[in-house]
């Protein structure tokens, strides 16, 4: 199952993805087969259910098999995706350096972490698929690109093991964690040089984990302008998804619509010699094995 | 005008202090004044209705006073007091080393920083006066304290100018900024050791702008079972508020009811000869001039 929240006639609508690339109304269809909806508004609050949710969307999916109507099923063209998660609810969880190439090119060998790097962007840098991202050229010089698997966690948890980490996970989707390096270099933490508005496209859907068997392999793959940057796989993690959130909660309550980014492969245009950073115009294409495509234009 | 989130009865409100240390609350008088509820309730709603607010609750305040009743005023000792914000919609925004003599006392002159420093604690870590801090002694040993003044965003604004940045103000806490010194160290960036559960108290209340002239002139003591820690100014800041809210809000829409933690003095624990981080039983007491005594103590 692959869960978009999306627009159609100005209204917003969480929805889920037929096979035909056609796309549902949850709530719409719900109260076409039991004349109430029961499903929550926001994507948050359904995966918050747990289980129950994708019992209901199970069960959804079918019967709009066997009672198709353009009243609840559309085409996706016909709707604008938004992130599946437009406003998460606090921080962007984001791990830095998790590719031994990339910390490299970013630095020397010294600066491959021992440790998990940790740090995060503001709710409010969140856009979708084909928003366009700001260039911010009175802010910076140097916007760049990071290409990036992102886990949605699916249950609150704290002092969570290793071995029953991915019983947490909702499921997987592709961040772009857009980046201005001149601010996230001056100042030293990289909150500021990470929170620009319109600085993480997320998308175009959660894929649900149970058609993800091995998130720790992935191919996933960055093109600019449709020159390909970054290829590599996440097998390459130097730290894998279950070390993590078992790094991440050991003392921190992770909850339910929690957005961690898992870093970002060799190929970034500050690591090019010499370094090529987004200008207007640029299109950023990322695209996860079993996931999708990413797509997002920089703009004024 | 002294706002607070408090709970009475299993109830949470929206309150606000009179001057004999009782409680009003917003709503309940509210209704017994116009027979129905306007006002939201939480705090952080109200805050967004800007100055509309603080016209209805000068009036809901003057017309308590011709009109005392329990039903809607209480002593404060009858009431649970929450952090003013029990849920912030992002991370705390956090300063660090804005204050020259803390920055030398974890490291050298050299550590004084140029630009802003910016990191942030997740809205899970918040709690109010009195709450018990976690000692979180399975995944740190070196927990520490760190005063601060914080400042509360009124109003949405973007490139706010410092000339006008006080405008964007809502009022001022206390924050306590407990950290992880050993997480804090080991994974470079600082969210990690900056965001174990309970890592955030916050209060006892949000003073409105009104009632602080000068933000970056007041007298800040932190004590650890009443020996005094930490004893400063906020007039020593190396950032006043005015650069920090311009700062951030270069390239990032800054939204009411953000938070902002503007940076501990010099005496924190870690910095002692030895270091003396906090145990449990301990209590933490920060006061800061115009705005009241936060309390808590560390525990199980």
């Amino acid at each position: 199952m692959k869960f978009v929240t999306a627009e159609r006639n100005g209204e917003l609508f969480v929805g889920v993805m037929k096979e035909n690339d056609e796309v549902v109304d949850l709530r719409l269809a719900e109260q076409a087969i039991d004349h109430y909806a029961t499903l929550p508004k926001t994507l948050i609050e359904c995966i918050a259910l747990g289980e129950a949710f994708i019992n209901k969307v199970s069960e959804i999916v079918a019967w709009t098999k066997e009672h198709p109507s353009a009243q609840y099923v559309y085409p996706l063209e016909s709707v604008r995706l938004l992130a599946p998660i437009p406003r998460p609810l606090k921080n962007i969880f984001c791990v830095g350096k998790n590719y031994v190439e990339h910390a490299i090119e970013l630095g020397s060998a010294d600066d491959i972490p021992k440790y998990l790097m940790l740090f995060s962007k503001v709710p409010t840098t969140v856009v979708g698929h084909e928003a366009t991202v700001l260039r911010h050229e009175h802010v910076t010089n140097e916007l760049d690109y990071e290409g990036e698997l992102a886990v949605v966690i699916g249950k609150k948890g704290k002092g969570i093991k290793e071995e029953e980490a991915l019983d947490y996970v909702f499921g997987y989707t592709i961040i772009n964690d857009i980046t201005a390096r001149d601010l996230q270099q001056r100042h030293q933490q990289f909150l500021l040089g990470k929170s620009l508005d319109t600085s993480c496209p997320m998308g175009p859907w959660i894929v649900h984990k149970s058609l993800i068997p091995d998130p720790n392999r992935l191919h996933i793959e960055t093109k600019v302008n449709g020159e390909t940057r970054q290829k590599a796989n996440t097998e390459q993690f130097i730290f894998p998804i279950e070390t993590i959130i078992s790094t991440i909660s050991r003392g921190m309550t992770l909850e339910p619509g929690d957005i961690i980014a898992t870093g970002t492969p060799a190929g970034v245009g500050k690591g090019m010699k010499p370094p090529r950073f987004l200008q207007t115009g640029d299109v950023v294409e990322i695209t996860i094995e079993g996931i999708g495509t990413l797509r997002n234009a920089i703009g004024e």
